[in-house]
């Protein structure tokens, strides 16, 4: 029996994944599980991009360009070009998904070998798209005490290496939900000018800022033009995570002839879900206007549930719909596991994703759990409770 | 400016698509151009499929299981068995495409630097994939003269050395047409088991098999179902190429795993793709007799039109929907140009895929083209007859 890639040994499992099974078991023995774990919001899909599926009428369902059908990119860029991200349509290469972005991205831009900067905690997946591509992920601190603000300049300075091809951030960020400020993205900006790096930027939460907060993009940042390598994705802005449609942004031309090789190799994006995307960009304001109303709402019932937990500490954060907080426990995944398999109130439990599954730094993140806020706000009281309830009882409790 | 990677300059571009700048230039004169450099059927996606889309009522568009939707698994399990193939639900990831389940099954199983033995000419995404993966495709010739038959049993065996981790075949095959029989599977079976290579087997077209002839898929080869991968995909079979729905099938569910990792990374293969996949499982035995039977009158129309060209000569495929003829001329890649830029035929002229594309190894296929016959019979009529009026001019014919 011939053996299996080494890679393919190196490849990280989906870290929202592992309990799974104890989720599975609970649940069979009649618990109610709040899937905190993962970010699958229960938001509705714009009925515009509804509508656009239910009256497809090819008689073929063709493959489309490479980089995507031209009307959806044109589409795309007078959206961005309306929230003022200078984005023309020959800087799209329509992606399935913001995943096959980023590979394309990282197999564009770096050789294996080659090291990528990542603040971390950071979206688990990043770690198997590194693998994907051959590359060496190195993180750069951020704490949970400061809300999880970028790192000092200096910190990423002492990281950089002969070998650095790029810093990756997200932002609003997954798992944290911090959203960069345009000071901390100019010092970035300065960082990825004086090594000439690639600045790849995860922007897919951009419609998730709260309080007032604007998001900044990197494709607004001066000077750094041809290193910027937005990532975006239709999956979390119009809540349709299953139609697989993802953007790699640059004006790095270069970039964009040499990802659309990878792009040709694969033929092209879905159809249908294209036309989708295409018809959500018509999705009117109010929509959004709602969705972020009721995710401020989400957000201040956990985030503030969860601090009013003795012990526990929640950064509140302005963007996304993912929180991380430090808990009074021994070690996060054990009391996750011991959430699914040992404790439940009035009939149910929670399941979180530990947060040392974002963390490349071994030992980081111990307490700490990653929580989406992606439920109702009945469900999101009962979930607090819960989760109140099991530190009384947790025998790991310190 | 940040420099891209070697791996994007190594990146081939798609032998198919470039002479696209010269037939948009002559579609620009006005010369109508029959495609037959695609492999884009006309045949129309079956209802069922369609329908299922149409009636697609869920509120969310979200994620499916990273190896596809259970039910989706089970009745592609259901399928395979129903036509003799053992494939259990366990066997299968679904993936976006074909080419996801090639470029996942690569990473399972070899390292960059390993060694991939595919006869030629093959399909020429491959060699993309294997660029993504870091390996090295190895060819071995097939001959036009023989139809493109496997190549005999010493030509592989001179080809492995220690970095040889696969063998990968396309049956039947694109760009040729041939289809192997059990006899010469059985062949590279016993090569697969005694140097304990894995099979990788792109069985897409089986469904396309003409005069009577059965395939025999990799799946039913005794003694080696923990080395054999097979590929499939419903792009071709319901010619819904836009679905970008396939699969990774094996046996071995080492491989499984480790290729459901990668899965996860990517989250899911696309929602109501899945759903129309699914339904066109119901396609009914008509829908391929008809089909085929067009297939069968197109290829001949094609092949019998191109034989009787004077100089020209084209086995006569069982399978697949295209056909690799060679011409009479100094170099194809100049002859298909040069029917773009500079010949028209009663307005019209033909685009084909210069065979060169489709080999490794440089100067082969030199006077050969691949032909998609995916046209409609006047079409492809048409066609047969432009070639003949342009051989009789062109400057390079020899």
């Amino acid at each position: 029996m011939p053996k299996i890639a080494q890679k393919a040994i190196d490849m990280p499992a989906s870290p929202i994944r592992k309990l799974v099974p104890y989720a599975d078991a609970a649940k069979k023995k009649g618990k109610t599980v709040y899937h905190l774990n993962i970010g699958q919001p229960d938001i509705e899909t714009p009925e515009v991009a509804l509508n656009a599926i239910k009256n497809f009428d090819q008689k073929v369902i063709e493959y489309t360009h490479s980089a995507g059908l031209e009307s959806y990119r044109n589409g795309l860029s007078a959206f961005y070009q309306r929230t003022g991200l200078p984005v023309n349509p020959e800087d799209i290469i329509i992606t399935t998904g913001g995943s096959e972005a980023l590979i394309f991205g990282f197999m564009t831009t770096c050789n294996p070998g080659d090291e990528v900067i990542i603040p971390e905690p950071f979206y688990a997946n990043y770690n198997g798209f590194a693998v994907t591509a051959g590359l060496t992920v190195v993180p750069v601190a951020s704490s949970i005490e400061s809300g999880f603000a970028l790192p000092p300049v200096e910190e990423f300075e002492k990281k950089i290496t002969s070998k650095t091809r790029a810093i990756l951030i997200c932002n609003p960020g997954n798992p944290t939900g911090y959203l960069y400020t345009k000071e901390e993205l100019e010092k970035l900006r300065d960082i990825v000018k004086k090594h000439d790096l690639f600045l790849f930027a995860d922007e897919v939460y951009r419609e998730f800022c709260y309080d007032g907060a604007v998001p900044f993009s990197t494709m607004n940042l001066e000077g750094i033009e041809n290193n910027v390598i937005m990532i975006d994705s239709v999956s979390k802005r119009y809540s349709m995570c299953g139609a697989r449609i993802g953007a790699l942004i640059s004006k790095n031309h270069e970039v964009i002839s040499a990802a659309l090789k990878f792009g040709q190799a694969r033929l092209s994006p879905p159809t249908i879900d294209q036309i989708a995307a295409e018809a959500a960009l018509d999705t009117p304001q109010s929509y959004f206007d709602n969705v972020v109303e009721e995710y401020v709402t989400r957000r201040n019932i956990m985030v503030d549930g969860l601090n009013s937990i003795p012990g526990v500490f929640c950064p509140k954060p302005s963007g996304a719909f993912y929180c991380v907080a430090k808990f009074p426990v021994d070690d996060a995944e054990k009391f996750c596991q011991w959430l699914l398999e040992d404790f439940e109130f009035n009939g149910a439990t929670v399941m979180m994703a530990p947060a040392n599954g974002f963390y490349s730094t071994k030992g980081s993140g111990q307490q700490e759990a990653r929580i989406a806020y992606v439920l109702n706000q009945d469900s999101l009281h009962k979930a607090v409770k819960v989760l109140e309830e099991a530190l009384k009882v947790y025998p790991g409790r310190i």
